[in-house]
């Protein structure tokens, strides 16, 4: 069902984000034109189902840019000067661009724009890799100026709800401190281990497993657009590089002299930042309830119950086992989403289980 | 069908690893053994269908070590003093416990004992985290030592098949210095971007995307586990610390002096170490193909393209488009697994679509 609040949209830059916003618009069932420098990026865009080429009498509602940082400020500035349509764009850094079209427009059209960023992608890049639902559940990032009017700020929140993302509010600058730690950072983490294998023996590759594909796998990413992203927020990633090499100072001196305590506290730090990264998507936590089941202690009886609920179809959170030395059972807790136990007890006793509420 | 060269196997520790090679052998339809300081442990692990408690007059076949590094090679010595089994490890690092275990045993004793360690896990723990398909596609380094004896090697080799395993064979001190760079380094990058985590504004870590998920995901490892590998490579891991300083270092200055080309270099570097990851799994990549396709140029026929291949059943594995200025119809390349090239084309031609072999 259309959104009629949205209307025509216009999507400057297809890429993989700009893209993957013209699907999920067209998902939505709004109309939309595309723009890019590359007629062949177009092309491909509007073979996936993203839109049509723009044309010069359309007159879109809102505009969404999308191109690479170096870009940005003058494209934005651009289609705001282009017509009266509301503005945003999703560049992964929030002040420059920002300064840049408050150099080049005058304060009637900035009111028409508001900076956003979709918490989203991968190391892909392209139309083809874009998918509508690359915004499912994800934050999105909308950074409203002094002078954002409230129409502009409604038409990035109802963009942000058709994806399918959260939106979190906050100023440019809070912004790039955050993508600074949460983004800049480990990018270039998982770049630095990635510069330590090219080069490396065979033999020693040969032992790769899934940790180290998991850390380095956003290292992939396009090195000219993170050129581009690193050198728009070099203060605050500087500030934090500067942060990690004297952990890595006093990590360094633990390992080499053997401090396990110094050693210890540096791993359990970093179990508590994983432990800080907000639950799934960045949504709040679902509550979560904890149902009983008695399980006889013969060879394959846990499996069983856990093949069971498998069956139910619902989803086992983390379990806890009690076994009491005295007694040939165990008490299982198994813990499930909190609107999902009953159903879970009621399935289970009548496979026979015994469980406790 | 039991593989009839191995015999009773038992697992001493049965917590992730140990626990899932348990499961492993009975799936392959072996008889298996469990050992563990924690009966509890020993309790879920047989609940969940992975063998029985040991019995003082069990004689198993291959013993299967599966405990931490601190007293891994106290209880490797152990197994090989308590009768005649062939006995292996699946410890991280190998060096160590080799030494250890030299310095407790016999001549004799020391070619029944073959190191090994299987490139599979993750940050969870414990038999309750344990799969029968943990090991399935991943490498596993074989370690034998100059007196390992042939018998020795084959049983591990079997042990390794029955897991779905590829196996890998260095020599112990190799191997160290491959997972300090494969797995150690990663981890401690790991550890250092989430200890920047903990204690950031709430509204900055809303802001987390799967980069940072990615990234940190082990760190969420158990502390006190990987205090003993990083006590049992120090030597390695420290150096490559140092390296990862070095490389550090020169970031900081790339970034904070605007140095675009020097950032350039080190991102490229990062974007080449990613290429450097063996294909999937650590197994030799597969050879692939390309096949052609006319796609018209209309909105959404390479969604319909796509759409097909994916009923159809072939994985396409990347995609590139010529797009004719010249002409309304672009050729489009897919490159799919070589054997499924052929069946591809015909399902496709089948649909209407025009190819091109």
């Amino acid at each position: 069902m259309p959104d009629p609040a949205l209307g025509l949209v216009e999507v400057v830059g297809t890429g993989l984000v700009g893209t993957s916003i013209a699907l999920a618009a067209r998902r939505a069932g709004l109309d939309v034109v595309l723009s890019d420098l590359s007629a062949e990026h177009v092309r491909t865009a509007t073979g996936l189902g993203a839109g049509h080429a723009r044309r010069t009498d359309d007159r879109p509602a809102l505009v969404v840019v999308a191109v690479p940082p170096d870009h940005l400020g003058a494209a934005i500035a651009a289609a705001l000067s282009d017509g009266d349509a509301l503005v945003t764009d999703v560049g992964s850094i929030k002040g420059r661009p920002l300064r840049e079209v408050a150099e080049r427009v005058d304060a009637a059209a900035l009111t028409r724009y508001v900076g956003s960023h979709p918490m989203a992608g991968s190391e892909r890049s392209g139309p083809l890799a874009a998918s509508a639902a690359l915004f499912d559940g994800r934050p999105w990032a909308v950074t409203p100026h002094a002078t954002s009017s409230p129409e502009a700020v409604a038409a990035v929140a109802a963009l942000v709800e058709l994806c399918g993302a959260v939106a979190t509010t906050l100023s440019p600058e809070e912004h790039d401190l955050a993508v600074a730690r949460t983004s800049h950072l480990p990018h270039l983490a998982a770049v630095l281990v990635a510069g330590r294998l090219a080069g490396a023996p065979a033999e020693h590759l040969a032992l790769s497993g899934q940790g180290v594909r998991d850390v380095t796998r956003i290292a992939a990413s396009d090195p000219a657009l993170w050129q581009q992203i690193l050198a728009a927020n070099a203060a605050a990633v500087t500030d934090l590089l500067g942060e990690l090499r004297e952990q890595l100072d006093g990590l360094i001196d633990a390992v080499r002299d053997g401090r396990r305590d110094a050693l210890g506290e540096i791993l359990s730090a970093g179990v508590s930042g994983t432990a800080a990264i907000p639950g799934k998507h960045g949504a709040p936590v679902r509550p979560m309830r904890s149902v009983f089941v008695s399980v006889p202690d013969h060879p394959g009886e846990l499996a069983r119950l856990f093949g069971d609920a498998g069956e139910i179809g619902v989803n086992i959170e983390d379990v806890h086992i009690d076994h009491d030395p005295g007694r040939p059972v165990g008490l299982t807790e198994l813990v499930v989403e909190e609107d999902r136990a009953e159903h879970l007890l009621g399935a289970l006793e009548s496979r026979g289980w015994t469980t406790h509420r």
